[in-house]
């Protein structure tokens, strides 16, 4: 149970979704910020983009956004939840492009701790064609994860088991986005 | 240098400011999420949560961030620099109230890494008169600065050594806000 009062049921608003629904002052600016990083027009797809939120969310163990993102992603690749469960697992063996996975390992730097992005991971990133525009979001997106992931965990939030329940509300933020999916 | 090419002077824009102003994509919404965090009505003053935001930069060794947010807070609480400082670097021996302590080890507690604020911080802080929604923007202000700490180092970008370049910024900031102060 979280620990604030949310004054909604958490088995139907689970995670981060009471806290944006019951919290509009920063619940709308919080969801903007989403909808600008994962689903604005980027040369990075809002699969690829999902993924990196995935990663990161599952580097900080935190399993509603781990869990809701991971599906959103399938839902907008090809490959579906076998490749996002795979990047999450072996992102060395992973069939994704050489670009795509220097962009990982950035992301995952930037979950550690500070300054841990080396030049030298930077320079990987720009052989394989990486963009200075896909190098900064791909930091900002990994560090609004580590934000996302702490407001919740660390609001104690409820996150289902069933991977179910993610699925069917991964379908809603692809149709609608993430401000228009707050009720 | 900044691992991106910015294309205005890190040393006329250094830390978070170039890149808020060079990818106003992002900057708009980040600038935004600080206003609402940091300045708008609320039953914690703009120091006090200016001073949640430099205490978890500074656990987070961002240079930037830290002497900027407490410049801004120094500005905004009668006892100045002095306090932040001390606050800093002896939370537990620091002249604050048990209300405003008890926020800070929450928010400290949000930066170490998920999941680590425990029932019993958060009963202690109910105890010493704090709400939920002040329990609420602590944990959001703390996770929000992980991500802005790790924006800023996680591009490389420039943090100048003398504390004169953040007092005067932070002038700027406590009378304008974050979003005005965007060129």
């Amino acid at each position: 149970m979280a620990y604030i009062e949310l004054g909604v049921s958490e088995a139907q608003y689970p995670g981060i979704i009471g806290l944006l629904e019951t919290q509009p002052r920063t619940g709308r600016v919080l969801s903007e910020l989403a909808d600008v990083l994962l689903r604005a027009p980027h040369t990075l797809t809002p699969g690829e983009r999902e993924l990196i939120a995935a990663y990161v969310s599952g580097l900080n163990n935190c399993q509603f956004c781990c869990n809701s993102h991971s599906a959103i992603a399938a839902a907008q690749m090809d490959e579906g939840m076998r490749l996002v469960e795979r990047v999450r697992t072996d992102l060395a063996g992973a069939p994704i492009s050489e670009k795509l996975r220097s962009l990982l390992r950035i992301a995952g730097a930037v979950q550690e701790s500070r300054r841990a992005v080396s030049p030298d991971m930077v320079a990987a990133a720009r052989v394989q064609g990486a963009t200075d525009l896909e190098i900064h979001d791909t930091v900002l997106i990994a560090a609004a994860f580590c934000m996302y992931n702490r407001y919740v965990d660390g609001l104690g939030t409820f996150a289902p088991d069933d991977p179910g329940a993610y699925a069917q509300k991964a379908q809603n933020i692809v149709e609608k986005g993430y401000v228009e999916s707050i009720t």
